[in-house]
């Protein structure tokens, strides 16, 4: 096991910092490291969206300009790096926080959304050692090649979902006080990928968020299962040169009152016989809450609805209704929560749009679902309640395990980490003969929703 | 809902019987009846094989002689019942009680397994009414048509699962003091079932047995699909009629050191164009364990292999092997416990014999399964055994919802009684990320033991 040690994180900085993250490239290609937890690492603050850093310390919620406030250094140079965030973090903070005191947190989550398209532009061709400083591990990429190709979708994908993965599991640690455990893993065949598990926290009982990057040859049977068109590919000899990447998390936080949330945002690139590339993204972001709260709803599918209305005005309709198709359990006749947003094969209307529509999707992940944590943070909860969450976890397991394609997929494919793959079922779950809530209880309005799904916004 | 009265058990107050059952089916026929709750009319007898009931109260065991051993009676007349079949009892068990106050559970168990043949015969041809009154609801089919066609096999079978389910149920009544609930449901398009469960006892966590009796018409695919070798049959414009019925079941304790067992035992007929009729038997019983105890593993596969021997020398060995391959949950790289036997599309070597088998196979459960519960009903254990028994229960969940083929056929097939087919998920269950046990431990034991499946008699 090794450790990751970045020397800081102010810019005057980044020359040391390069070379000591060069150094121990090199110390882990010769140790044959299969897991690099840098947890010690992380910074406390919470990114929302680009650009924009959330501190919460106490009862304080601040905010601050992006890149000063730093994925903070550790190791000796810690104290350092810490102090000038921290300062530069007073400073930009002072001046919204006055102003956000009274902001309820939809309030505050709304505003974040609200980035300016220059900073997005900005984060996106920031420097990719810099950035894969706040990365739970180094990308499943090697550095130096993802430089060597720096403006390759590819590459900038797997940007995407390594800084996905770190700016969702550093605002959850920040809300738990506990540390995502990091796992690096590796494909016989191609890639790899690294999972981070936080398990039973003081707020959740299990999240799990895990990236993955694979490559290798398809046939062309399996490239046609890939894609939910089944379109047909030519390949060399029937094999198709792909590449496979993405972000997907499971949370289930421990008080009943807080809801499940789960999303996964990827990319596959498939190379025909004349050395055309066919790609295409997927994803979605979905609740599954244990009581419904009509404001967390409408706060969720609103966050998600303007993220998609800024690049069609029909996303989030149809893939709001997909959604509620695709997390459907058949056998219960009910869905598995109260949806989000679901898509596939989303090859249009240019690659740049598709993916600055994927990027807006994985951004708005922490803002959709942070302040409904902090909301119920503190809720009192009854035995009961603990039960029936208990019961609606089993259902979870349910849908997981019987329809999920990604699930169903990975179960049946040799080599796959299991693990990872099955790191979405909770840490416990509840299967009752029988159960069905009393006329006029809230586990019957509960119900009721997942029977018949609803429109939120 | 309604309570069906057996007035007395008696052989001279059969009329009585009789002229109750008969009123009260009158009843049941208008009320329209989902559930019919037997529970206060079970004796507190432990049927283990047929002709032998053994009685356990406080810390003695007898047995007593079948026929005398009442199926007790229930509401005004119960008294004078019980005071009959009590003293028969006595009279019985004390010929036996004092040889059996040494013998160790399996040895009580495997004496219990020696049945004349003699008595065995006469259990068959018994009359269907009086045998009615033991089980833990009306059978499925109505009783005037079983009584029409006592001699045919889907009777004779129809019988046999009713009655496996009555003395299974009430041996484990027996352990448990808990009593199960019985749920009779109805097919739209033919037959139904008797579901039969006791949830969160003393003893256990969840015991489920069920019983269907489904007939209709199948399409000649879904013919193929029913048989493991896939015979093709021919049916008039495509359609085959077809009667399937089984008694099936999964018991989940407390106790970690208590194992979970499963068995099902089941038989098909289906009919061709020309009139002919197919038919087959299949069905099993497994062990799944939390931690290995080499002695139980003995009792349960020799209970098992002697009731195969008696049929076949090849059964237990083939058998054996095919509950290795099939309970085994390939994503994981293994078993779901520590086997048993298993057997499909079983047609030979003539309808009478293999239903001799399944008859003796059925009749095996209490034997095999009761001796270890009662040997292990005090045993003290940990919370860490308590949280491995949990997480082995995950791994159960996995099998049954990714690999079973009941589940898979029952969950894919429109207007199945979902309740019935997932009672055998457990109570609670658990997923810890990563989870493997530390060399040298009772965990990384039973691990070892389910990725190499071992002989144990």
């Amino acid at each position: 096991m090794a450790t990751i040690v970045f020397c800081s994180v102010n810019k005057t900085a980044q020359t040391t910092s390069r070379r000591c993250l060069i150094s121990h490239l090199k110390g882990l290609a010769n140790a044959g490291v299969s897991q690099l937890p840098l947890a010690s690492t992380h910074s406390p603050s919470l990114s929302l969206l680009t650009g924009t850093r959330w501190f919460s310390r106490g009862t304080g919620v601040r905010f601050m300009s992006h890149g000063t406030a730093g994925r903070a250094a550790a190791g000796r140079s810690r104290r350092g790096a810490l102090a000038l965030s921290g300062a530069a973090a007073v400073t930009a903070a002072a001046a919204v926080a006055g102003f956000l005191a009274n902001a309820s947190h939809f309030q505050r989550a709304e505003m974040a959304t609200k980035i300016p398209k220059a900073a997005e532009d900005k984060e996106q061709e920031g420097d990719i050692l810099e950035r894969c400083r706040g990365f739970m591990s180094l990308p499943v990429t090697d550095v130096g090649v993802l430089q060597g190709r720096k403006g390759e979708m590819r590459t900038r994908m797997e940007m995407l979902i390594m800084e996905t993965q770190a700016d969702f599991c550093k605002a959850l640690e920040e809300v738990d006080g506990g540390k995502f455990k990091v796992d690096r893993w590796h494909r016989k065949e191609g890639g790899g990928g690294i999972s981070c598990v936080l398990q039973d926290g003081k707020v959740f009982e299990k999240a799990g968020v895990n990236v993955s990057v694979v490559f290798g040859n398809l046939t062309e049977e399996a490239a046609k299962q890939m894609r939910s068109r089944g379109k047909v590919l030519k390949g060399k000899d029937g094999k198709l040169p792909f590449c496979a990447m993405g972000v997907s998390s499971v949370i289930h936080p421990k008080n009943p009152h807080i809801p499940t949330v789960h999303f996964n945002y990827r990319y596959f690139e498939i190379e025909e016989e004349d050395g055309s590339k066919q790609w295409w993204f997927g994803g979605g972001t979905d609740l599954t809450p244990v009581y419904i709260n009509k404001e967390d709803a409408f706060h969720f599918h609103n966050t998600l609805k303007e993220a998609c209305d800024k690049h069609h005005s029909q996303y989030y309709s149809d893939f709001k209704k997909w959604c509620d198709r695709y997390f459907y359990i058949r056998h219960r006749g009910e869905t598995r929560g109260i949806g989000g947003i679901f898509f596939d094969d989303l090859d249009s209307p240019s690659q740049e749009e598709a993916f600055n529509f994927v990027k807006s999707c994985a951004r708005t992940v922490v803002p959709c679902y942070l302040p409904i944590i902090y909301k119920h943070l503190k809720d009192p909860f009854t035995d009961e309640e603990k039960d029936w969450q208990q019961v609606r976890r089993g259902r979870y397991v349910e849908f997981n395990l019987v329809y999920d394609r990604g699930v169903k997929f990975g179960l049946a494919t040799p080599g796959s980490r299991i693990e990872s793959i099955l790191m979405s079922l909770p840490l416990t779950a509840r299967w009752e003969y029988m159960h069905e809530p009393a006329k006029g209880t809230q586990e019957a309005e509960m119900m009721e929703v997942l029977r018949n799904p609803k429109e939120w916004v």
